[in-house]
């Protein structure tokens, strides 16, 4: 029997830590979409979180847990995206130094982004970021913080389904997007804990399968080597706490579609008025195609960002 | 010296009546933006509404204020915009029946928008809506729902600024658009009770500027014809109600160029994840018009709508 990476125990601890630091982020609904779904379905909005992502939980979460004297040293990431904006933005909050490694060909806007925060930036190599992160942590003792494959990340990502189970009240469902795994395994923390009977299920774009088949083979697949999804922030293949942690829940995947991503990223926008990111649309469209299933439940959906350059709207 | 349209005890009988049927909308701030303008921003986002609007707030009010004989004949209205979904909506909730007398060259999605609500259209020519309107009255006995120029409306607009105050406590200047006035109207009677010192703005583009000239000329002026803004939802001319308030109020117009409102809209979407209309991003357009008048202040801004068809996006 596999075991979770962290114990709900942790992901209440990192809910008082981090409180003071991060949004609790409202529950959206609505009624165009309990007709069609004849669903109850709450949207957790974690775009409307600081760094507009649910990425900020676990930095945060991570960051201060460590010792004044580790906290001196560092944080430091490899990260072209929400994470390495997040780790930058709980450094700021606790006054230490970070350092992004990211690939020398992001775009200059991620960047701009990640130093806005006040990050130092290294640039590497595409497939050279796992050495020079090691390389940062041997100059400067500085601690690598994982953006998911990380016990305190993951029980501060939990934190988002205990809020909206606080909000929102019993669920029958819960869904997340599944990249590396860590929004899924919080969230499957929480919810074992508080809704025993709940089913549990990540949305994954087919175009990057690996965490439907990881868990079919019960072995961790690679990622998808030149994956053409809308869906960027969810590239990433399992690490083993999360992958034990899935496995341990007995999260199922629902794989959605490229345009069932777009056209959920669009429902968002018209009818919710929420911007939300490709990745994060995925799980309005695992409701859809789960149909018959979701008839009559209460489903909660974690929105897992907003971070996107527009490009899948025209 | 002029009259208000309502008084405090009027918005906040409203409060209670709307309850059950409208959101109370989240407040979102940004980092980035009091890094930006050294002020603290509120914003109360009504495009997270019910229709998609604050107009729910108004029309609920009305709808609900009706006496059971007069509700049984139902409600009509003229508007190609919010006020008429926003009715249809308040109407669906008491069960009557409700008529928006559109004009034939509206927008189908719009006219499919209020149909949705389950009202009955009537099309009309452009110039006819009034006539249209008093026909629907003589033949129905329906009580005609005025969008802003009613003294149940503009109470029930009030609820959006009671609410903001409620939940951020005292600020030292409250923002919104200006199109009817209604909302502003609502706005200023609320906080003329709880805040007598605020500084009450209107933000109004300067390509339809006919409040900012009724205010500094005494005189109600109509609306600019042929006018070329991107904020279509405050087209309409103030109403003697509206007027009298805003007078009694003594509420500021700040006027915002067309470039400023698209930056704004595009600040809220790429920053906040929220999806404003033009004519509700002027509000932050204005407060960066006001510039060193807001440094260190605390402002309260309502966004009144999230209903756009991104066409100022590109």
């Amino acid at each position: 029997m596999p075991d979770p990476a962290a114990t709900f125990e942790d992901v209440r601890t990192a809910a008082d830590r981090i409180a003071p630091y991060a949004h609790r982020t409202p529950v959206a609904t609505s009624a165009t979409l309990r007709k069609e779904t004849d669903a109850d379905i709450f949207f957790k909005c974690e775009n409307l979180q600081k760094v507009g992502a649910f990425k900020a939980r676990g930095a945060l979460n991570a960051v201060l847990s460590l010792s004044d004297e580790a906290a001196d040293r560092g944080v430091v990431t490899h990260s072209s995206g929400n994470h390495g904006a997040a780790l930058a933005y709980a450094a700021g909050i606790r006054g230490i130094p970070c350092t992004v490694v990211m690939p020398e060909d992001a775009p200059q806007v991620k960047i701009d982004a990640v130093r806005g925060y006040g990050a130092n930036i290294e640039l590497c190599e595409q497939f050279a970021r796992e050495s020079a992160t090691a390389l940062v942590v041997q100059q400067t003792g500085a601690t690598m913080v994982h953006p998911f494959n990380n016990t305190d990340v993951i029980a501060g990502q939990g934190t988002a389904a205990l809020e909206l189970i606080e909000d929102v009240g019993p669920l029958d469902m819960i869904i997340t997007p599944i990249g590396g795994g860590g929004l899924m395994s919080g969230t499957a923390i929480t919810t074992r804990s508080l809704l025993p009977e709940a089913q549990i299920i990540g949305a994954e774009p087919r175009e990057v399968d690996d965490a439907y088949r990881s868990l079919q083979t019960g072995e961790i697949q690679p990622r998808v080597e030149d994956a053409n999804t809308v869906a960027d922030g969810l590239l990433t293949a399992l690490g083993e706490l999360t992958f034990s942690t899935l496995t341990w829940a007995n999260v199922e995947i629902v794989l959605v579609d490229e345009p069932e991503i777009i056209a959920a990223a669009l429902f968002h926008l018209h009818r919710t008025k929420l911007l939300v990111e490709p990745s994060g649309a995925t799980g309005l469209a695992a409701v859809r195609k789960l149909g018959d299933r979701v008839v009559g439940k209460r489903v909660g959906v974690i929105i897992s960002g907003g971070n996107t350059d527009l490009s899948w709207l025209t």
